[in-house]
């Protein structure tokens, strides 16, 4: 038998999905589940992009451009600009899915062997696209005790050597929630200048930030033209995770025609679904003040919930929709699998995504997990209720230092 | 400025997509474009795929499992079945189009520096995938005295090492028609048997064979389950080539686990345009009934035509909708871009495929040019006429050998 590469061997089975056998399990015998483990929101998908998709021409449903079609690439230019971000046509190239954006940055900026800087807990499959391409993450770890906030830029100048090319960030964070501040990007910004790196930022939570806070664009950091790179989706913003259209966006002429080789191989992105996205993007903006609401009650709901539970330590999240809390466990991948195949509460239990999978340090996360606050508050109070009783009879639960402890650490 | 990677420096540029700038202009100053250059055929597609999409549940367009949908692997499971082709669900990753396919199939097979053999002229885009991976193709050249047939096996031989892990064919063959017959796979079955390599089939135009010819899939080669795989996609078998959803399958199940986890890592295909495919795999049989009789007109007349010109040489394809020429020139590049920017005939001209971009090999493919039947008669013939007026003014036009030399070769 033929062997498979070493880049298979090497790539990581999704973390999140992994568990998805134990679920199926536990539906077949009755039992609910409450799925916090995947952002997979159950908001309703604005019909006004249904609509335009339903209404297109597909006499023929002919490929697109490499790039995207022009009609739906101008529609960002609008999007953007409402949103003071300044980019052209050319500067985008639509993909299947924020994950293509990435992979294409990915392939643009690294050969096998090159670095990525990368804070962890990080989106889980950065770690799949890096291996599946032999590019090296090398990770700085965040802290719990300050919400996972950007770690001290001297960390990242001692990784830095002659094979790092990029630094990457999700801002707001899936898995913590974090929103960089002003000054957060502003180091990052030097940093990059400094060692002549690109500033990847995948935003395609852009739009949920809660409490006030403001979204900064690596788009508009002065002076990184050259060297800010975004990764955007309309997967979370409109609530359409299985359109799979995302764009990747750069002022990099060369970076971005080079990316361009290989949107070419692939043909185009889906026409189909160019024509939902197109439609999404004529959102009103009343959506989006309903589903912040929405996400914000949720928000605090879960961190309310949380934080009451003995042993469990929950920063409150600035954006995003998520939350990546400490339980009082050792072994967030065995109680994640417990949950599925023994706990049950009230005919139900709940699936979460064990921390292990967002560290690429060996042996971090193994106390932690994430929740994505994805369904209402009923369900989420469900969940929550669950999640109390199983901290409760878990077989191996641990005791971990007190809240106050945390606080002063 | 950060540099970009030696693999994007590497993957060339679409040889097809690259004219596209001298077409708009072209376009801009009024000049109707026969487009025989991208395989994007104008037949209609089927309504019963149209009306499913258009009908779907689209209340929370939501990620579907990563392999794709249940539902739509088992309308795959009877599509093949009526092919005499058994599969299971488990033995299929749906994708984002065929591209997809073929990318995570060399992902899985190959690391970089690993080789490929391949038979050219080969569709383009393989040598932009295996460049974005670092992979290696080893050239065979096939030629056109014999229509493109399987190069004699032992060159093949001679070209194994311990690098090579895996054969790839296209069938019938874009960009040539050729069509393998039983003894040419058998030929391929021994020598992969024999080094323990892959056997990978793209086999996306296998519906359309022509002359009563029958199409053999790899899947149903006798003791190849652990070394096939086939790359399948919606594309061209219903002309939805902006769908963008391919298949990869296998029956060997450690390719297939180690593919999905760079399916999972992507999260999933279209949603959107699984329902699309779904509809389509009850396409009426009658549907391919018509465009095999409409592509065998097309077929004819083309072969008809080009053989009429001095000092062109068309074999005969047995299958796709390509056609291969050599042409009485010495640069193809220079001559599609000629037609594009110089030649007008009745206030039109054709845009074709340079040979250079199917083949591996420096300096091959110069004198010849792909043409796809993916037009009306009509316009075919229009095309046609722009060609024959074309070789008659061409200021670099060379003098051949003539058909009768060519045949004796």
């Amino acid at each position: 038998m033929p062997k498979v590469s070493n880049r298979g061997i090497a790539t990581p089975a999704s973390p999140i999905r992994k568990l998805v056998p134990f679920a199926e399990a536990a539906k077949r015998d009755g039992v609910k589940i409450y799925h916090l483990n995947i952002g997979q929101p159950d908001i309703r998908t604005p019909r006004v992009g249904v609509e335009k998709l339903r209404q297109a021409d597909m006499e023929v449903i002919a490929y697109s451009p490499s790039a995207g079609t022009q009609s739906y690439r101008e529609k960002l230019v609008e999007f953007y600009g409402r949103q003071d971000i300044e980019v052209d046509p050319s500067q985008m190239i639509v993909t299947n899915g924020g994950s293509e954006a990435l992979l294409f940055t990915m392939m643009t900026c690294m050969d096998s062997g090159d670095e990525l800087i990368v804070s962890e807990p990080f989106y889980a499959n950065y770690n799949g696209f890096a291996k599946s391409l032999g590019v090296v993450i090398r990770p700085i770890t965040a802290k719990i005790d300050n919400g996972f906030a950007l770690p001290p830029i001297e960390e990242f100048e001692k990784l830095v050597n002659e094979k790092t090319k990029a630094i990457l960030i999700c801002n707001p964070s899936n898995p913590t929630g974090y929103l960089y501040s002003a000054e957060e990007l502003e180091a990052l910004r030097q940093i990059v200048l400094k060692h002549d790196l690109y500033l990847i930022a995948d935003e395609v939570y852009r739009d949920f930030c809660y409490d006030g806070t403001v979204h900064h664009s690596v788009l508009n950091l002065e002076g990184l033209a050259q060297h800010a790179i975004v990764v955007d989706s309309v997967s979370k913003r409109y609530s359409a995770c299985g359109a799979r259209i995302g764009v990747m966006m750069s002022k990099n002429a060369e970076f971005m025609q080079t990316a361009m080789k290989f949107a070419q191989a692939r043909l185009s992105p889906s026409t189909v679904t160019q024509y939902l996205a197109e439609g999404l993007v004529d959102t009103p903006d009343s959506y989006f003040d309903e589903v912040k609401t929405e996400y914000n009650e949720r928000r605090e709901l879960l961190v309310s919930r949380l934080s009451a539970m003995e042993g469990v330590v929950c920063p409150t999240p600035k954006g995003a929709f998520y939350t990546f809390v400490q339980l009082p466990i050792q072994d967030a991948d065995h109680f994640c699998q417990w949950l599925l195949e023994e706990f049950r509460h009230e005919g139900a239990t709940l699936m979460l995504a064990p921390g292990t999978g967002f560290y690429s340090t060996a042996g971090l996360g193994k106390n932690e997990v994430r929740l994505a606050y994805v369904l209402n508050e009923h369900d989420l109070n469900k969940a929550m209720d669950c999640l109390e009783q199983a901290l409760k009879v878990y077989p191996h639960r641990v005791n971990t230092v007190s809240h106050d402890e945390i606080s002063a650490l």
